[in-house]
């Protein structure tokens, strides 16, 4: 029995009772990050034991499918087909090059937001004046190269469809926090403060066996916002699916993505969208455990607000 | 007192007593990747003792710096400036986004070097026909996406101008063998198979301080060509300095750029060029250890040549 | 009753029959631009008696459209939003600006060609190697630069589905010789030296009435081989349509573009591709009559293959 | 004796007596090109006497010059080298193409500016808010594609350092209606409404023979503020220079670029900036005459603040 779903006024209220406003002063800029501490990267360190590693990226893709709003740019500014059967010469090297460019918001390209990729009544996280985004500029707060020194610390994957012992969650289906316990019973772990929260739902899956379509832009599996309360009170540091965290549609008017909306502004929730967890779940089933080291690494772009990522899992 | 460098006939033999080619099979595209071993990603885990992390990446800059090839590219796709002081509306989310762009390859940003990026004799890694990288499709093999599960092992920085007393080596200065070995005897460090060794060469306090330069294009500190057959013995995995790695002028007209030339095609040596290694050597110093964990990951370009990164130390 | 269309050998021997290699000189890269001689510009300008432009251009679009390779990449460097409400400051200006970028070629955008663009059995026109076009750095020959003080002349609208009672030729149609001597005819005009030649298909009209779709590129209207000899006869300056050109399929397992490979490669012929002939038709209908004056201005890429173009015709 | 300046006072006043605003009614984008009429348009055809082009244009350039904000970004898509030497094959085309980006304005790269381009106190030409040009869909309201038709006029050169018997202006150098009307007067042509008018400066020679410096971002010849009541009285429906129009420093502290702003927001007048007027001038002084047709086709980007152009006259 699905659990009763909060109004839309108890989610505008989630603003408040879910905020992390002035937690760690007025100047910060970190928001959840601030969640992980030495102690959690040390013990994340910990889980190291079979030398492991596991890729949470899907590939930047050229491909202009259905659900791409922004395909990859990839030039090459030099190639191999100039020097074939060619003997190198004096004073000049044999190289190719290339040049990528991505707008890497949207529904695939596994991405970190920074805090100051979403507002709310014209606010950013931290009560700073959504202005201080200019088109000029970029972020000239929040931006991502705020985890510059790379978010290190424990991942944990609940997967969902596979506590359901479905291959994915169809199209439009809502998780709920009640979902997140009963995979962590199952799994055998449990959430707490500093985490790397990787939640599958299994659009991925289902997007390489059905090809993409525009269907997936309509209509997704995600977080319901009833879960923002659960994963302010567990305190995680980050929340990564294989997809776009909300479900949609979400249920609310006023709110088209609460999890992006009340996670970034009011919690300094650091989401990380559309990661590939089809190896990891796969590992993790292996390995029968649900916690690993995870390393993500935005590139620094110091006025960016997000940035493309490889998230690493190391077992 | 310098050591006696080899004729550049001896280089050229380099192509065959440092090679690769064929020791880890006929397809291999992972070159020194291989040596990093499971085990070595586990003994690498067991360094993490302070919860530390450190970014060994420059910012990327849209500075027209007269080093710059290729400065970043970087448009918004939607501002923050839409929103100030409006209230948020039903069915609309406040956003913003932008837009990335980067040749990465050059002298200033912090990127990766596929195998594919550098050619002898019209030939790659391994004996393939450099037409594998065309313009049309970019690097059909030894792609930076062979290193999709990121790159994790033990780091190693030996910093060079640190040892001699100095801020930072002269341009055209040439880094050898012996200097490698007296910074290991120095730090209480020795590199072994799968390291990923990084040298401070003070390139990169040089630019900070003196301000970006042409000049720093044609006179650069770096590895001595006579470093190759060292880094071939101690089976290094993956080499970085806060260079290109190559002194420049190099001294040997056939190979302007020996360290990527015989490195790359012969060796199958993966490059980091342009590492910031500044807030790692003050770390190292401070903590009195050379040695922690690294964590690597280029961005998942099917094709790429390379990839811009953010390479993470732990300590 | 259709003509009987020549065979494959014989559209082969067109590379002899319609070379213009060497007629204009070894070091040519003009090609057919040759043909506009002076006199043909001040006649031209002898045909503005209404003192109307009409564009030819279709706008650039950034829609992801089935039938589109690379869409428009637009972006904001500078916006209205920021300075909405605000008075003028000292020492600033309130302004806005964007970056725009495109791959022209393909089915989509109105574009030249330059004889750079295509080659057959690695030669370019006039018989140049075809590595005179390099990755790193472009068409160092016959490159869009050949046109830099623009095309000036007299520009002549075919309309084949007018006079054949239709609004569209249905996609796969051929239009061959005889259909051009029908439609030069029926609107009282010859095509001659120097000419720039348009003709309609109605594809763009069927595109904007049926929506875009991945058929047409399938499956197009456009002119048989067999036109060749007759542009070649005819002495045409430069040739455009409201498609790229070349029927298909073309029925030529050897030459799947032969308007582009004979045309550009043995007759130095200059291509407007995808031009929008719409406007233009209902202004020749409106006043009866089927010749203009016509400008076409290539942006100056100095190593370019082409360059999207605004044609305008002046009557 | 150089004029006496009017006030800073008295510019700002020109927003009311040379405005446009309401002139051709409330929904107007097209400002001064209204001025251009059908005999304007055949008037100018009729100076087409020896069927000689010349463009205006600048070549795009990618070198990272001092005083380039924004180079040409250009890279292949396809290139020859991959078919040296290579027999054509069934099925396929040998062909190469390219990409180009450019962010256009700024101080090199000849372009027209669309109305959307400057504001002042938060408004636009007419009096609309400056919020219709966005980050996300850019110039919703007079874009460069109200320009889609061309622009076709008589053009009309004075060439103010040749009067003066000067290769080129210094730095700085004021140009006043006074001088305007010397070149008329030497070069025996008057200047009427709907002209294109067109001011040599020698910026681009002096930066032709002396190479491109930061200097010249810092002290530039050009149009004195005084000018605009003159373009206003003249009615001129373009006006374009070898410069960015504006001298600079220009002498009035609210108003950096008085020719851009007063031009822009309150005549709705059209500014060509960084034209290459050199072949042009020599033209004139051949033929001895200042009167030309001229062709001037932005591309049709459909919410874009300007265009790079190639400018075609025609004697």
């Amino acid at each position: 029995m699905a659990p009763i779903p909060p109004s839309e006024d108890e989610v505008l209220e989630y603003f408040k009772t879910c905020s992390n406003w002035g937690k760690w002063g007025q100047d910060d800029e970190r928001g959840t990050i601030n969640y992980i501490t030495s102690d959690a990267r040390k013990n994340a360190a910990g889980l190291v034991t079979e030398g492991i590693t596991v890729s949470c990226s899907r590939p930047l893709s050229k491909a202009l499918d259905p659900d791409v709003h922004n395909p990859l740019i990839h030039f090459m500014t030099g190639s191999g087909e100039t020097w074939t059967g060619k003997p190198s010469e004096r004073n000049s090297m044999q190289s190719s090059g290339d040049f990528i460019g991505i707008a890497f918001h949207g529904f695939t390209v596994t991405h970190v937001d920074s805090l100051a990729h979403v507002f709310w009544d014209g606010q950013m996280y931290n009560g700073l004046s959504a202005d201080h985004v200019t088109t000029r500029e970029g972020a000239t707060k929040q931006s991502i190269d705020v985890l510059r020194d790379g978010v290190v610390g424990r991942g944990i994957l609940l997967d969902i469809p596979k506590i359901r012992g479905k291959d994915w969650l169809e199209p439009g289906t809502f998780v709920y926090p009640e979902d997140l316990e009963a995979a962590e019973r199952e799994h055998g772990v449990k959430v707490r403060s500093g985490d790397i929260l990787l939640v599958r739902f299994g659009c991925l899956m289902q997007r390489n066996e059905q090809g993409p379509t525009k269907r997936h832009l309509e209509k997704r599996a995600g977080y319901h916002a009833a879960c923002l309360p659960w994963f302010h009170k567990r305190e995680i540091a980050m929340l990564s699916s294989d997809s776009a965290q909300d479900a949609f549609p979400g249920g609310y008017a006023k709110l088209p993505m609460p999890i992006h909306q009340v996670g970034i502004v009011a919690m300094g929730l650091w989401l990380m969208d559309n990661a590939d967890l089809e190896q990891l779940a796969a590992t993790c089933a292996r390995l029968k455990r649900y916690e690993f080291m995870i390393n993500i690494s935005p590139l620094r772009v110091p006025t960016g607000t997000g940035s493309p990522v490889n998230p690493t899992a190391v077992f």
